[in-house]
């Protein structure tokens, strides 16, 4: 079996992790972006800029820049980048590079321009059949796979044989596999958590404490409930680890760049000074104004993320708009 | 209007707080059970013992160590003491002494003996009419609300009409209050929570992070929403935040001594020496023993409660059990 992971930041060298400490017999290719990067790991056996306390053994054939090669080798491919990154990523390939191969999205964000969760939008701009497509969701921060701590992560796809191949491919000492069908609403669920977990930084930073914090995730997961069963009514448990477990993870770690972004804003930051400062990229940032327009073009009625979309892009005051949103808390 | 707080631990003297910054004429009789910290209250004008932030300007009166007088003066009397002593504190009471009263539980905690919630235990113990009861929910912590940190209250009652005048009388600048009629889910959510609590307090002693933790959050509140249904199968959204907020708010907050508990059984403490060292009671280890008998007399599956009797009852280790719970979440 032949692997290609595509991406090299935090979750994808998590995921190196996995498929290196599994025991099952495969080859991975590993495509990282940058040559000096791909020069580092090839010397050092380990990636210079996010989690490098991983070990990376691998030959020098298997960390390429090279997409094409990756791609061409590879049985599963593994996607995982940031979203945003995702269109300018692959833009290299067309339909027939992932012809007769599973795709698997790591990616927890939307595609922009089309708005669409990767599972939309392989099929729409590559052609690849729902059916060989696979999403990974979590509860899961790439901090503690590193750190080899207990977790979970759920393994969706239409087809149940493929989901058990990744689930195989994956698990290891300290990660267990949870099979789903439910490839859409696993992925909108991670997109919003993201949206959510901002505005629960934003409440942080303004000095909101932990019993409002409550209320805001619990009126989240009924957002999120709302929102999937909207745009793909089909049988779902949201209180289930991938959607209520991957909300928690996020709105409650200390990992999470989506929250503390969130408290900069609440704190006073802009949104310019707090990207700067923080150098990594905040997904909820970009999901909100996708999310956005889903929820326009639908009509739909979330609270939550109409807030942190006004303070986030049309320049309302934080500490306004939460005491607004407040009062609609239930 | 006159109203009655019985019980003077942390929770109590939040609810003396709000009380008292709420506009609303009325009278408010304290019942403190030690002489000594009734004088103590007269004189400085707080509680020596919990939230003495906290500023309590009561005529000397109003604060008084004699139960009976107290019950005989309120129109409205709230119970606040911890749930294992409640039936210690009322028993100099009978039926006659609750008769035309609204009886309110802000206890979060099961009757011992009886295994009752106190909704139920009031019409069985006192003949108070289910009608006549109101129940407090959360999530709302007591050092939040000594800090006026936006929080929010789910009343309860059969009786939309005295759920209303119980909110009328606490709601204050920082507290917001959402209205309901779920006395028994109420009460057993809150109880519930201090149990799963407690064993994220287990988890988190044990070396478990925030991915383990939110799988263990995620499959406690679908342990809640069954066994709810099972004793009491109303129409509830368990999401709402008298149920899962309540829960978040127990088991992610630093205030939770539920939490702090299980932690210190995590690192290995036994549970007479953690109790010793915490000097305050965890409601979730009377409650577990409490649930445990629910759960064996209606054949219910409850696997973290499970897990948690086993620990703290039957001399099980924290680790072993947990290893083996982990296998069974999803």
């Amino acid at each position: 079996m032949k692997i290609g992971v595509i991406g090299s930041g935090s979750w994808a060298t998590a995921m190196i992790k996995m498929l290196s400490d599994n025991k099952q017999p495969k080859q991975v290719y590993w495509w990282v972006r940058k040559e000096e990067d791909v020069a580092h790991i090839r010397t050092y056996k380990h990636n210079p800029s996010y989690l490098s306390s991983v070990e990376v053994d691998f030959a020098d054939e298997f960390v390429t820049s090279n997409l094409r090669e990756v791609v061409a080798q590879s049985d599963i491919i593994i996607l995982n980048t940031p979203a945003a990154y995702l269109k300018a990523v692959l833009s290299p390939l067309s339909a027939a590079d992932f012809e007769g191969k599973v795709v698997v999205s790591a990616i927890k964000g939307i595609v922009p321009d089309e708005n669409m969760v990767v599972g939309d939008y392989l099929p729409y701009a590559y052609q690849v059949p729902l059916e060989e497509i696979v999403v990974v969701g979590g509860p899961c921060h790439a901090e503690e796979v590193s750190s080899e701590r207990l977790s979970y992560l759920t393994i969706a796809s239409r087809r149940v044989d493929h989901a058990k191949t990744v689930a195989s491919l994956l698990e290891t000492r300290y990660i267990k596999m949870i099979i789903s069908s439910d490839i859409i609403g696993i992925e909108y669920a991670a997109v919003l958590k993201n949206i959510f977990a901002l505005a629960g930084g934003i409440c942080h930073g303004l000095g909101f404490g932990d019993n409002f914090q409550a209320v805001l995730v619990s009126n989240a997961i009924r957002e999120i409930d709302y929102f999937v069963k909207a745009l793909d009514p089909s049988d779902r448990e949201i209180n289930h680890s991938a959607y209520l477990g991957d909300l928690l993870v996020t709105a409650y770690s200390q990992y999470s760049r989506n929250r503390t972004f969130g408290a900069m804003i609440g704190k006073g930051y802009s949104v310019k000074s707090a990207q700067v400062e923080m150098n990594m990229v905040a997904e909820g940032y970009y999901a909100s104004a996708c999310i956005q327009s889903i929820i326009k073009k639908n009509k739909l009625h979330m609270p939550i993320c109409d807030t942190v979309y006004q303070i986030l892009y049309q320049g309302a005051q934080p500490m306004q708009e939460i005491k607004k949103l407040a009062d609609s808390l239930t």
